[in-house]
């Protein structure tokens, strides 16, 4: 298992994503500040880890400046860094009210510990997707999977990467890993762990995915999530939905595993999600090279929104949720 | 208008599409084997262009050498250059059979003549195409479509970037183009086409479609073909699927457009078309950049199968067909 995080009770280093699988380089980061410049670019990802990564950096921040207004500004400025994962303001909510509750000089101790029960509940989510997921995928020996949800984006070995190195574990099974364009974080990172798990793979590009599932080429499809919604809609990785679409026109299962710190129930549908759009230069380039006019007007939305009706189920630490999903999630959030 | 194809009446010559946009490259061809190299690398691409440039590589090497074990031998190297594309056996097998009927000291003028005749009436088939397909899409304003399909894949303007450009005389639209991985002819060709052409675009990666026809930010889906069945299914470059499904989904037309060269009725479903698996490495690199381990295992299917219950209407010269498929498809093949 690779963490992408280390925390040493006083910083938090990251393995800069951005670079791999070219450079394995680790950032040391002291505050919110920086800590919100990695995630806004993507040096750390994958909501559950820009939860974890936030906790910390407003710990840090605490820790120097543990006033109420430099505690506000901080959380802000981390609150901030990425609109769409709800991981983010979650964990930045938490650590900040526990501090706030706590006398001035305590703080630091308080939002430390905070910070740090965070990491290891996500941690536990983990182990826990990864046993219920694996028993719900029994059988299936070529998964696909989209973007990277293993240990470079979450706690542990990951949610839905989780579930197909549990599975890999129990029986011989291929992934199918999807390159994720614009910023390949499965051609880069999910197949630099499958790699590492010797794990049998192959990868594709996005748009081949729909076409091999309709060929019968594939028993199940698992990805990650960024944000849930009451009703079960699913905000993740751009390019998830046509996945989607595709295996129920299959009669597949499709499967989101995450956190039930995922969840948002304060928003009952994924018409209430605001998808991050980025930068235009992510679509005009891959791997540093340049595929088009330098400036060639493009969309780049990060996510897409899946809606539940195409969701078999949602594998989280507290069970396996299945339509309706309403209920189902409302007593795991 | 940019052709793709120059012909002197003895030589072909191509602007050389694996180096688009970056360098405007022409090669001169003399014959059957470096023309099948030039459409297995895909310096010309686009079913209806492939079946042009087939044809007068064949007419070349008759020039050379009528005799019908050479001529034969030729077809049969230019007939194999692609599996996919079903215009590539048709112009082949057009120019095969005048040349055999003829005497072998007339076999290069007819042949020549065939092969002008073919690059004549796909030129044809591209205007009427144009005109049909933008009546048919009257009012839509922001049009998606997916690899190229304009002068560099097709006779006169193209197939269904001929709609678009037509569309873009008569009103304001947006034409939003998939990028189309792993050879990018949509990043790199499609948005050099619609530069030229002085039409607005937007370029975004091939997973981001399906989303924003979701969100209700595209009107309709227009595509081309390489070939189609006798019931409708059809064959075109991989990501098509998925976009069909995203607009079947939202209830926006997804109209495939293409010369009565692209229908194959000799198959009787889209279960019959062979697709071709191209090699690993495009879908390891993009733009030269190499993107994963140099080793990765990839699956790299070249088109994918549309059926033809999610296409809202095939456009070709000789009409708009609309389901059921069969008979309005048999009439114009």
């Amino acid at each position: 298992m690779t963490s992408a995080l280390a925390w040493d009770g006083r910083r938090l280093r990251l393995l800069d994503q951005t670079l791999l699988p070219a450079e394995e380089t680790w950032i040391d980061l002291e505050g919110a500040v920086d800590t919100a410049a990695a995630i806004a670019r993507l040096a750390v990802r994958g909501a559950p880890n820009i939860g974890i990564a936030a906790a910390y950096g407003l710990a840090m921040a605490i820790a120097s400046a543990p006033g109420d207004d430099e505690l506000l500004a901080a959380a802000s400025t981390l609150r901030e860094a990425r609109p769409t994962a709800v991981n983010l303001a979650w964990a930045v909510d938490r650590v900040r009210a526990a501090a706030l509750d706590a006398p001035i000089d305590e703080r630091a101790a308080v939002a430390r510990t905070e910070a740090e029960t965070i990491h290891a509940s996500e941690d536990a989510a983990s182990a826990a997707i990864a046993l219920l997921g694996a028993d719900l995928l029994a059988g299936s020996r070529r998964i696909l999977t989209h973007c990277n949800t293993g240990a470079l984006a979450c706690g542990g070995t990951g949610s839905a990467l989780a579930v197909a190195i549990e599975l890999a574990a129990r029986d011989d099974i291929t992934v199918l890993a999807c390159e994720t364009r614009p910023l390949l974080q499965g051609a880069r990172l999910t197949i630099w762990e499958l790699r590492r798990a010797g794990i049998a793979h192959e990868l594709l590009v996005d748009g081949a995915a729909a076409g091999l599932i309709r060929r019968g080429e594939i028993d199940a499809v698992i990805v990650g999530c960024d944000r849930v919604a009451a009703n079960g809609d699913v905000a993740n990785k751009v390019g998830t939905y046509a996945h989607a679409l595709a295996a129920s026109a299959a009669g597949i299962p499709f499967i989101v595993a995450g956190p039930t710190s995922t969840i948002d129930a304060s928003i009952a549908s994924g018409e209430e999600i605001v998808i991050e759009e980025r930068d235009m230069d992510e679509v005009r380039h891959a791997g540093g090279a340049l595929l088009t006019g330098i400036d060639t007007p493009c969309r780049n939305p990060a996510f897409d929104v899946t809606p539940a009706e195409l969701i078999s189920a949602i594998v989280t630490e507290r069970g396996i949720h299945r339509p309706a999903y309403t209920d189902s999630l409302a007593d795991a959030a």
